[in-house]
């Protein structure tokens, strides 16, 4: 078990190594330390590895210039600079925030940026200001459209974080396909199958090997299958890689640089960068803000109130699983994998820092 | 066969003789006739009976003043007076559009409506702006989250509208459950049955009954089971639930007005009448309109190369099967079924206007 201090300083240092500033730092281990609280290690320091790899492939700028390259009082886009995605994605939903505070809502298209770690984190930034975030991202190409054994889009995911009164937040993150990537990760770290209906062969085979898409296999999109909706997921998918990546000139779709090293890099680009898309929406530009909190609250009752189906003991509300994980484990610690622990041993010999203890 | 001309006059006149200005029948129609053209019977004339039904039970106000009571540069809450859902609907995506055109993008929640129709019309009336469309509504609370056999929400639909160049426009329109309610309807019209995955009988055990919903049974978010992401669905509908409801002060979740005869009107209330949410973004407020345009041009012919799986023959782009539809019924003409029919002849009957010919 590692404490998350311990987690916190070594990340930190492994980005300062890596040339980030100390404020650029700070936000980069802040997104992989929120993603490991919020029980989300698919996101978290497994991840480490892959950015140092894009580091030394002199893929990433570490002395990133993000700035708004086009702009309305409500609306703009900004350009990562090649910045690793916290950096250049926090920045960007700061704009987002402060241009909602003039006009009621603040939205932000970003490209030429990366990975920005777990897409709630810059939903919740809405949270201290009143006001509801969104959050939506690309990500490696590895799902297939309805009917298609093309991988044309990212796992994709869409976070959207309300303030509520006495209770906590109502924070909804998740990808658009059944499962995460991260998650066929973890699995296939693991050693272990997952269900069908996650993953096909590059035949288009429902397959049960969460490494199939190393040989191109491919994810599908939430519904599985057409009968059961399969195309909404699309939908989706798709919506997400427009507002992200269309309209802030990234490398929409296919074209999304990939952030693991199973997938080539491609010479053809459609694009900037990797795209992400941001919103924040005043409360008080709808209603008094503690009028909506209050009912937000009841919104919650209400839904804690739903009748379990047999078997179960209890209905969520969006956030709680995560919240829950939070408390738990500042309290018990990390436990990492072990193949994570010998990545992040090589990455700090390698950077030549003090590894975990 | 009845051509798309017999079935505009009618329906005019239905709405005229219930009361409603040329204007507002005008809109009404057009949101009908849209539906049955883009092959969504389940949201076209099929429908007609259910709002007769709300007018006879003084549920729905034909000479409603639609006003906003609550706004900001880029946000409002409109309130429909009781309206009939297309007239709040339209009168609200039109205020979206007005302030996108100010600040860059505009935002209105709007409570005390009613039953607005397919969603992905409102969506579109961006589209001759350069503008994305978005629309959302809850409806008929039908569907259990996951874990539960409580009917808490609406199919919850979200349509999102996209101009392209020389192609026409992506366009998005999906209930966030495996399947649209009014389709559960057609096949129960019908007297089919229904895959296993959409509905599930009053103890929570899957059922193949498209009538089930009819007798204490409840719908399923998108995504089915746990395993298979239905809590993604389940996120996604309660976030239309809270853009539409609580933002705007509406009945959120299982307090929404049932526009189904066989749903009660609930005493306890938590708002004011049926919720929609509805976004305009001006295309230039990220980049130029052309330039995005042509990029979006490039998207699409990008996903229609994407390699159809075996036994498929192509790759569709969101809104290319309505599309389709359109052209062959707007040549064809539209096939009622024959209760439709036949609840339509009394409808005229007791409005004492002509039926269809």
């Amino acid at each position: 078990m590692y404490s998350i201090e311990s987690l916190e300083e070594f990340t930190r240092k492994v980005f300062m190594k890596m040339g980030c500033s100390d404020e650029d730092a700070r936000v980069i281990t802040d997104v992989f330390i929120a993603a490991e609280l919020r029980g989300l290690p698919s996101h978290g320091m497994l991840r480490i590895k892959d950015y140092y790899q894009l580091w030394q492939a002199g893929r990433i700028n570490v002395k990133p210039h993000v700035r708004i390259v086009h702009e309305s009082p409500g609306t703009a886009v900004v350009d990562g600079d090649g910045a690793i995605g916290m950096v250049a994605a926090a920045k960007s939903m700061q704009i987002a925030i402060e241009k909602a505070g003039k006009t009621g809502t603040g939205w932000v298209s970003t490209r030429n940026s990366n990975h920005y770690g777990i897409a709630g984190y810059y939903s919740m930034m809405a949270l201290p200001h009143d006001m509801i975030g969104i959050s939506m991202t690309i990500a490696n190409p590895l799902v297939a459209p309805t009917f298609s054994i093309s991988r044309m889009l990212g796992t994709n995911p869409i976070a959207v974080a309300v303030p509520a009164g006495k209770h906590p937040p109502f924070v909804a993150d998740f990808s658009t396909t059944p499962i995460a990537r991260g998650k066929l990760a973890v699995a296939a770290k693991k050693g272990e199958k997952v269900p069908l209906g996650y993953v096909q062969d590059a035949d288009g085979i429902p397959s049960d090997d969460p490494d199939i898409i190393t040989r191109g296999g491919s994810m599908v999109t939430l519904g599985g299958t057409r009968e059961q909706g399969s195309h909404k997921g699309y939908c989706l998918s798709a919506i997400v890689d427009i507002f992200s990546a269309v309209l802030s000139g990234a490398g929409f779709g296919p074209y999304c640089p990939p952030s693991v090293a199973f997938l080539p890099v491609k010479e053809e680009t459609a694009g900037r960068g990797t795209g992400h898309f941001f919103g924040a929406m005043r409360i008080d530009g709808f209603q008094k803000a503690e009028e909506f909190k209050s009912k937000m609250d009841e919104w919650i009752d209400t839904f804690r109130a739903a009748k379990p189906a047999r078997g179960q003991d209890r209905v969520l509300i969006p956030g709680d699983p995560e919240r829950e994980n939070e408390e738990r484990i500042r309290r018990e610690g990390v436990d990492l994998l072990v193949p994570v622990q010998q990545e992040l041993k090589q990455v700090a010999d390698e950077l030549g820092i003090p590894f975990l203890s």
